[in-house]
Formats: C-alpha cells, sequence, structure tokens
C-alpha cells in the first residue's frame, strides 16, 4: 500500500497522522499504555508478525513515541518504553475509545470500561475547547493558517 | 502492508483504529469536515491517486463515514457527506491536532489555528473526563473489561 509523508504538511491533523494514522502504530502505543515493555509481550499479545513489529518499534522509536532501555546486559535485553511524548497520544487514543463507544460498541455497549483514578469513577473522554471547556462539534470550529515570520532567504 | 482486521475487537480504540488507524481516512475525514464533499476536490487537495482514492471512500461509505449523495441526474454525478457517525469523528482529529501542536510543530509554532465559534476564542482540543473534567493522564486511567451479559449458547 503506498504512503505518501504527510509529516511535514502545514497541518497538525496530517503531521500526527503520519505517526498516528497506522493501526499498527496505535495498536503498540495502546499496549505500551496497558504496561507492555518487552519485544515478546507486544508480539504475544497482537499476534504480529516479527517483522512488521521491528519495523513499527524501531519506527515509533525514531519518532520519539518509545525509547528503548538496556534492562539485561548479559545477554544485551532491552526493552520499549513510552516516552513523554508517547504517553501524551494516549489523549488521541482516549478520544479514539470515546467514539467507538458512542459508533462501534453495538447493542451489547462498549467492552471496555475506563476508571479514573484522580476522581474515582469509571468514565469516558470528552474532547473539550481549551477556552471554554464546551464539547468540540465541527461545524463550530473553523481553520486557518497561522502567520508565522518566515525567516531565511524568503524573509 | 498486511493488515489485520481489529474491527471485532474486544476494545474500543483498536475498534477505532480498523477505521481511524488509516493516514489516508484520516485526511479524507479531514476533507470533509473542512467542507470538501467532491470526488475532483479530494483528488485535487490531497493529490491522491484515483485507484487508492475510489477505495478508501468506498470504505467510508461501508463504515458509515460517508454518506454518497447524487446531486445532478445527467450525466448522474454524486458528492460525499460527512454522516453524524463521520462528524464526530472530529473529536478524534482535534486530539490529533492538539497532539501534533505539543509534539510536532517545531519552533515555528503550529501551522494552524483553530477559531471556536461557540466562544468566540482562538483555541486547541483538551482530552478531559466525563466525570470530573481534568484532563486525562494516562498513569491515572485503568482499563477493565466491561461483564457484559452474554447470550446465546454460551450464556
Amino acid at each position: 500500500m503506498k504512503r505518501i509523508d504527510t509529516s511535514a504538511w502545514p497541518c497538525n491533523i496530517a503531521r500526527s497522522a503520519s505517526v498516528l494514522g497506522d493501526h499498527w502504530n496505535i495498536l503498540l502505543i495502546r499496549q505500551g499504555c496497558l504496561g507492555i515493555r518487552r519485544y515478546e509481550d507486544f508480539q504475544r499479545t497482537l499476534g504480529i508478525g516479527r517483522n512488521m513489529l521491528s519495523m513499527r518499534l524501531n519506527g515509533l522509536v525514531d519518532q520519539g513515541i518509545f525509547e528503548r532501555v538496556e534492562y539485561q546486559t548479559r545477554p544485551a535485553r532491552s526493552e520499549y518504553r513510552l516516552t513523554d511524548k508517547g504517553r501524551d497520544a494516549y489523549t488521541v487514543l482516549a478520544a479514539m475509545d470515546a467514539w467507538g463507544r458512542r459508533w462501534l460498541a453495538g447493542p451489547e455497549g462498549t467492552p471496555v470500561l475506563l476508571h479514573h483514578r484522580t476522581c474515582g469513577h469509571d468514565m469516558h473522554a470528552v474532547v473539550v475547547c481549551s477556552e471554554c471547556s464546551g464539547p468540540l462539534e465541527v461545524r463550530q470550529v473553523s481553520a486557518r493558517a497561522a502567520r508565522t515570520p518566515r525567516r531565511g532567504p524568503r524573509g
């Protein structure tokens, strides 16, 4: 399947999609959020082929989502820990969980419940406005290019 | 590239990833959110090949994200409109925008500004808890299987 590189497009969604617009990457970050760190455990819990797993983990390390940390020296063994950037991607996964509940759960309801230790309640994610805290609805949001000062020859 | 079908996994994130874990699908929903409806306009604005575009649009229609609506009869011409389910996926894209701002924007800052007409401010999305409205941090969230009553032979 052909992929274009959207990582430098002038759009945060397109840039994020270059990392998160891949279902293996999402599932690997999900496993990381659940505490999985070792290659064999990613492999076993996702049933992902080893070539694909190595390719994806290396890519996520390159992108600063996971860091490779040696936990044993003889023989050398490494594990994959989510970085701050990787942990913060949980916000996107939580929004996906909430959308999945609303639209993909079927009559038997959500297969997974989330518990927020901070407040002690079962909950789901809500995506709100940073300014008014109201839930975001696409028809109420408009996008425009930021005017950033240009530098260099074109400045 | 091999894909596994995660649409029936007992996990809302994995199910959502079967639709949203694809960068073309994300970009097509993004274009839909920006008001794009016609095949030629999706093609032109994304620079996507026609085979890929047709495959992805058909898939998104099958999944109930877009609906195909005839806007002209002679010759027959259709356009693709986001459904309620598709428009609601904007919550995930808004979370991706916010994550992209924080982690992928570089020193020149966000390339895109979002304006919330409801409150009249420029803003970004925040992913919060439905119960306490506090921002979600993965270390404060735990997941468990929902106990749903089984039906049929195993019930």
